[in-house]
């Protein structure tokens, strides 16, 4: 299903080349107060153009279409759109026949039938991840206090991220990356045991996130490396705070009134300028591939913001259902 | 909510020391035969007994309450229960108060206003994982030919994992471990872009397991050191067949015909027979805590057979959606 | 899918000559003191043995087997349970070849390929709703002070039921009747416009029972046939109250405050004693069926304490969604 | 939830007098031929124009935002758009504050907290059944070779229904009326028993299109008065057919093979020209209200195109579901 989330719930559409991309939102409640300009700056931490990051240059500028009058969301379903200008759509004409290696192209032409729209990646393009960061714009809005950090923490193995950059761009090939996540202000109580915990949820929402491979929650693989005793976490005082915080916040899938933490581990681009080989698809024989295009040497370094939107958006929706946000009931008298 | 699945849907419900645990099975195709003594097998892996695993033995018989007519599945809602007959509640009797570090007994007890059934974790306890392996007895028969094995490949650290073992029983504490799956025959085309990618319900599934902390597929949290040119599958023929599988059998969310490879983080078990500290939750004041019952000293033990009955679960749910479980409905002629 | 509703949500499940019948309710808040005691009163509402029901008499005794500690709902998924004990099965024996006119043997026998448990209907006999009247029940106790009543206002077309019950008796046939229920101190708000109105939620739930053949909203199918000037319900004061309820309680969707009110059509019992003519599966000729088994004159009898239930049911989803049960959430004081 | 469907699942949005409206449909298959054209005959059979239909005209063209490439949909989410044009909203300023009788303005205010657009009805605007069309005109050339047609039986309570409209008119008021529709060649076997009934998940979809107040299957309201000797359909054959219909074409649930028939009672329109009392919501006052804006005087008239969409949703969700769709899965040979 092209739909996540149980009270505050978005949809995604669209293609890379096609005519847009964007979200719409289900369930954000009336009275919270948005305007354009609320998304400029996550817009543009996810867009391109810092250094190992793609050419193609959107404007991405949100036009807000439904659910949002006079300022404040009505309630109604919000549909937030963005115009796609720069394709070129001519650098993709062979992707049919000519499946690119780490990329969607085999998959989707195998499940569509050939009927994908394959230009760019098409509705499986990271483009896509757009909408949820506008989505991630308004569920920041509404989750305040909480507040949701995401930084880029290792690239290609190196903590000096812009040296491993620099490295990847004269190899003409590509790197990835750890993103670590950690959202405060999280009240106790959210998420449930099994199959609503909070790392399902959150695990859920991340791996929708193309090029990722991973995620550990607190402690994460190195858990399985500890005794118990240094493990369990102890508490300071009836508030929950605890000493340490290898639980990541979560015990037995409730938050537990800990920052959320969380690691995300992030593959090098699947689009290399180098060489590569493939599979003519209709004649079964071997080809050699250069792909043009115009892509990010580490799709990383624009992986934060999204985490950070996919994060406050399962933190809305948990916080929805928990009766958690008094800052827009209260504003909301006569509710 | 208390269920998971699109087309096969699976509930759990009871408590650690209620009346029973067990689950409902809804999706189910009719025509799959079904007996008591395909359960023995995974709940016997399941069951503890072993070294490093508590003492409590349940006799763990499954009752097929519903759906199950002549030994065939009637595609009615399938309940399977189990009873608990080994309780030992007295051992429990002070956890109200006095929070187990690394347990959810702080969270519950928060979430639920202190009425939950705080009884060796009343409903949060490890036992309720019974209701999945059951479940995933009746998936693993259902998407044959797929397969599905795991198992755990380091314990504490070491790949010698008896050796582990000793040393936490000697140290009265415990250790985490470290479980691989990998699914075989899986066709190409399940899973879809986005909020239901294969590693999305996989992740989702995995982590309603208690002690899981982290989850990777294919390269995992490796791919973040490892360059593009090195990361990408390349095809050995039209079939989607690769040299590598560092995608883990996934690409844009989609199976590719590869094996389906992950790799989970569990934590050291929480109850340890060494002194810890709490707070008492009616005074504030530290207190240490002896915790009595009866506990795994390394429950990474017991988790591949859960791991492989969600990964079943998720697997029959998809192959539905899919329309590809020929066997199923080619035995069942008058559909 | 066997479940309904997106807060409290039901699953039901068994036969009618299996083993159990019953139902899990997820998403009821913990804190709401219930015993068996309280199932008693719609039980037996709900229980054959007025003149023109069934003989077969069950003790429909509720075992309360999850969810449920120390008196109180632990916010943990409730089992229900009903054993069956009084079943004839040799009654049904041969059904599978003989489908009942009106009845679901035809359509349950192609759905499921003959794998369905046909003995007295199996899964779609009417014994089912029995889980049904359980969850409203809870569902009763959850809304208060919001009180639901339904009664039959008609049976085989007369006001004077027991006169139309004797008739049908007489002739050896059945007869349907129509249910009214009103629900009244429901709040302005619970509802949405469009898939989920209070209208769609309501009638979704009511065609679940088996036998229902229509449903209306205020003035229903009479709308029709009123001016719009005459139609319009107009309000008396800011509260919402209407000198007139045409709109059955919504608009839009959504409550406004008045009594909900709204009838639906039960047919006459399928089963009866007199001889129909059926077409014998295997071979395609005519055949005289005469049925035995024990039956009900006018199932419409058994109707009402099942519509309250399910209106309950809905409008516990609702409330919960909406925020509107104060009651349950003042006891919980630590939530 | 702003969504129904479980496969073919939709979402409508926008607002009567802001930019859009439109709808979102996800899990289209891939390989389904759709140019604009498709759309004409069923929209311009919704639009207004007839005698008794509101004069504002919009010419409701739809644009193919996503989910299409190269007259095919892909597979993935498709969303059609309809630009609003002919708004005249200074007809509806006073509307916040005098509720119209009838219409959803007190409701939404109060669910809202005055956030909701006012603005022609908003969100609640029968504008917004132009998605449910254009999803409609989709889920039936999914569904071929099964037909839905519907059409207005009865208007005023008249089977002359050009002659109650001139009454009406005359009268400065507004008719209800009466809409049958009958879809044929539906297989059997679509359906669940209990919660996803055929009954259930039609009467949930319809009860989404304003005005609606009641909904019967086969004999409906009718079958209350009848002997169950009467209303038992008999058996033709094998096949399912049966002599009679009360049924409606659905046994438990479960389409049975002959055709699916219902009605639905449609209220008259609550705009009317006549004065009407209402209350400022502001002071308490009695009001008179005359309604300007432009309105239908018949909305049942355009009822039939939009019950034909919604019911080819249900059936085209039901037969992706059951597997019931050779027609486009054959088309797609690689699939």
């Amino acid at each position: 299903m092209n739909s996540f989330g149980r009270i505050f719930r978005i949809s995604i559409y669209g293609e890379s080349h096609g005519n847009q991309v964007g979200v719409m939102i289900d369930g954000c409640p009336a009275g919270l107060a948005i305007s354009e300009d609320d998304f400029t700056e996550d817009i543009l931490r996810r867009k391109s153009g810092a250094k190992g990051t793609t050419p193609r240059i959107e404007d991405d500028k949100p036009i807000l279409v439904s659910g949002i009058f006079n300022g404040f969301t009505t309630g109604a379903p919000i549909l937030i759109s963005f115009h796609n200008k720069n394709t070129k759509s001519d650098d993709y004409k062979d992707l049919f026949s000519f499946p690119r290696p780490g990329h969607a192209d085999f998959t989707a032409k195998m499940k569509y039938g050939g009927f994908n729209d394959y230009r760019g990646g098409g509705h499986f393009s990271g483009r896509l991840t757009l909408g949820l960061v506008a989505a991630g714009v308004i569920a920041k809005k509404l989750i305040k206090p909480v507040s949701v950090n995401a930084k880029i923490v290792e690239a290609g193995g190196e903590s000096d991220i812009e040296k491993a950059i620099d490295n990847a761009i004269k190899n003409e090939d590509s790197i990835g990356g750890v993103v670590e996540c950690k959202a405060e202000n999280v009240s106790v109580g959210l998420g449930e045991p099994f199959f609503d915990s909070a790392e399902s949820l959150l695990s859920h929402i991340v791996f929708s996130i193309p090029a990722i491979k991973g995620i550990e929650f607190g402690s994460g693989f190195h858990a399985a490396k500890m005794y118990g005793s240094k493990h369990n976490d102890q508490l300071i005082d009836v508030s929950g705070k605890t000493f340490t915080n290898f639980a990541g916040g979560i015990n037995g899938g409730i938050t537990n009134g800990n920052p959320l933490v969380f690691r995300v581990a992030v593959k090098p681009t699947s689009s290399i300028s180098k060489a590569q080989q493939t599979i003519n698809l209709n004649t079964g024989q071997k080809e050699e591939l250069k792909i043009k295009g115009r892509h990010d040497v580490c799709i990383a370094l624009r992986v934060p913001v999204i985490i950070e939107a996919v994060t406050a958006i399962i933190l809305a929706d948990l916080m929805l259902l928990e009766q958690k946000l008094p800052g827009i009931i209260s504003d909301n008298s006569t509710r």
